[in-house]
């Protein structure tokens, strides 16, 4: 039987406090080029893996009181996410050599895998770069896509507010906002991404928050008026002083909160109860909860990207040896962009 | 004209940290007993006054970062709030001499006001004691009316905690959630009010937080699969112990912070970035914004009255002078059931 090398990314141990490149080692071993027919699994080439914040939680012990939404990675094992791959073999009768697919990949060169709709997606327009599928029009689309216009009741003329706004998530809702007629504003970490934000996906406004030693006062400048839409995907301080600076009903979209995955002991919020006097809602989703509206995303997303209306932003890492430095520099903030793996570019 | 002394209470200062009784003092003034006709107001007599928690928050200066519902009161002036009322005299072509009102009201014995529809309202079933009026058919009964039904979206066989649970709104919506068929689990402040909780509003489990010393634990004992529905009325640690032992889906309706209003340092939340892999919605509300639907709850909660199906339990003070005692001793948790001030008896 015919079998490859395959190099793959391991966790060393559990992960407490920042992670660090170390905490994940290259491996390789071996996996056979085929796979049973009837088996329902296939066996796919991993063309590009997608770095994403949440990984970060699949990292530490499992703790039954603070469960993340995904499972733990294994101690010694390949970690896993989403990815790009091609069909090398198949055992499973809806797809065949050749097919191409997104969706839950383990990282690593190659990986068998047992299809699951709603975890696995053949891709169909391949007039778009391949890796746009571990942003665009992937998980990350699917996230901004859902929690723009299903959790922030979006209107036009609202204000919106988007943190870690040039990321995978943060310049799509931003796009999104502006083609609804809202006022934008983004926060990001260097002038590098500021610049991106309003020059290059429209933002109203945008500022560097590590050059902000005042939060409230940089949110009160850009939004005098204040925010109707928070979308949140840093949490901690920031967090905080956009609830100051809301609106009455004002709504914010729990996307994630990347400042705070990699502390011991995260930050408190202290104007919590606000939110009654203001009425906001604060709701966290989990797009997974919406991939069968995938397709409907898909109908919408792809005409926009045609014509040009909405572009995306990708920081690209070469080869799956530069995963580790990749993934962590996630939680700097080193990425402009979604930040992603070639693993093998066909 | 005829003239009567008009006893009221002044809020001294604006206050800070906890609030004492010495910053509301009792004076004397005097009311015209007659009102202009077509002067669009009314003098009313004031039967019975509300003390609510809400009002903590207008006894401080008002500050443009942190708005609350309502305007700061005056200090120097006589504080207002809700209240149950006869007409003396009208200038209001709408009301006459006899008729009985709720809502809002300063907190003295006579009142000129200009009815406000939603601020103001008729009362016309009187088989009820009056001072319900303060409680179970007014203010309190609508937040919980609408807090349960509108924002918890609750469903038959939900698993449902309330905090501050013996008081004016926590009380309904226990019975409440009961009448759906939820499992419904209260926290309050002293014995007596546990047993009120497990023996006459039919909770199915209860418990003193002062005798807890790790609240997380003490959840995890009364809901060992989570909570489905938190009732927010304390905030603090409270609801970083509730974040904690959400289930997925969660609701959790904030009516309140209660703990957090003469803090001068509010408690941090530190779990909140559990709400998106939980995808828990928090929302504030206030039923001002919904008392447009007054006759929709009268409609729906007389009947249970009658039929002995809901009951409430109040904390009568007695007389104006008892007021600001009476309004400060919510803080330290001194009532049992809805607090509210006789000033005349009819």
């Amino acid at each position: 039987m015919e079998t490859m090398i395959n190099k793959q990314v391991v966790l060393r141990d559990y992960v407490t406090g920042f992670a660090n490149e170390s905490d994940l080692v290259i491996t390789s071993t071996t996996v056979d080029l085929r796979v049973p027919k009837g088996s329902m699994t296939a066996l796919v080439k991993n063309l590009y893996l997608s770095c994403d914040p949440y990984m970060r939680n699949r990292m530490r012990k499992p703790d039954p009181l603070s469960p993340a939404t995904a499972q733990s990675f294994t101690p010694g094992k390949p970690i896993s996410g989403f990815g790009v791959s091609k069909v090398i073999d198949s055992g499973h009768s809806d797809y065949e050599e050749g097919d191409l697919l997104w969706g839950a990949v383990g990282w690593e060169e190659y990986s068998v895998i047992t299809p699951i709709p709603n975890l696995h997606f053949k891709i169909h327009h391949t007039d778009f770069p391949l890796s746009y599928y571990t942003g665009l029009l992937g998980m990350p689309g699917m996230t901004a896509y859902v929690g723009f216009y299903e959790i922030c009741s979006p209107k036009k003329g609202d204000t919106v507010f988007v943190s870690a706004a040039s990321g995978a998530v943060g310049q799509l809702v931003g796009q999104f906002a502006k083609m609804m007629g809202c006022y934008v504003v983004g926060s990001a970490g260097s002038k590098e991404k500021v610049d991106l934000l309003k020059n290059k996906f429209g933002f109203d406004d945008a500022f560097n928050y590590k050059e902000e030693h005042n939060l409230i006062a940089a949110l009160k400048r850009c939004f005098p008026e204040g925010i109707d839409i928070y979308f949140e995907n840093v949490g901690g301080k920031m967090l905080d002083a956009v609830i100051l600076n809301m609106r009455p009903h004002g709504r914010i979209a729990a996307c994630g909160m990347i400042s705070q995955y990699n502390l011991k002991n995260p930050e408190g919020i202290y104007g919590l109860s606000l939110i009654t006097y203001k009425r906001i809602r604060i709701e966290g989703f989990n797009c997974f909860d919406y991939f069968d509206k995938y397709s409907e995303f898909l109908e919408f997303v792809v005409p926009y990207i045609r014509e040009g209306k909405i572009t995306y932003v990708e920081d690209v890492a070469d080869g799956i040896e530069s995963a580790p430095a990749a993934l962590v520099g996630l939680f700097h903030g080193k990425n402009v962009g979604k930040q992603l793996v070639v693993v093998s570019p066909s």
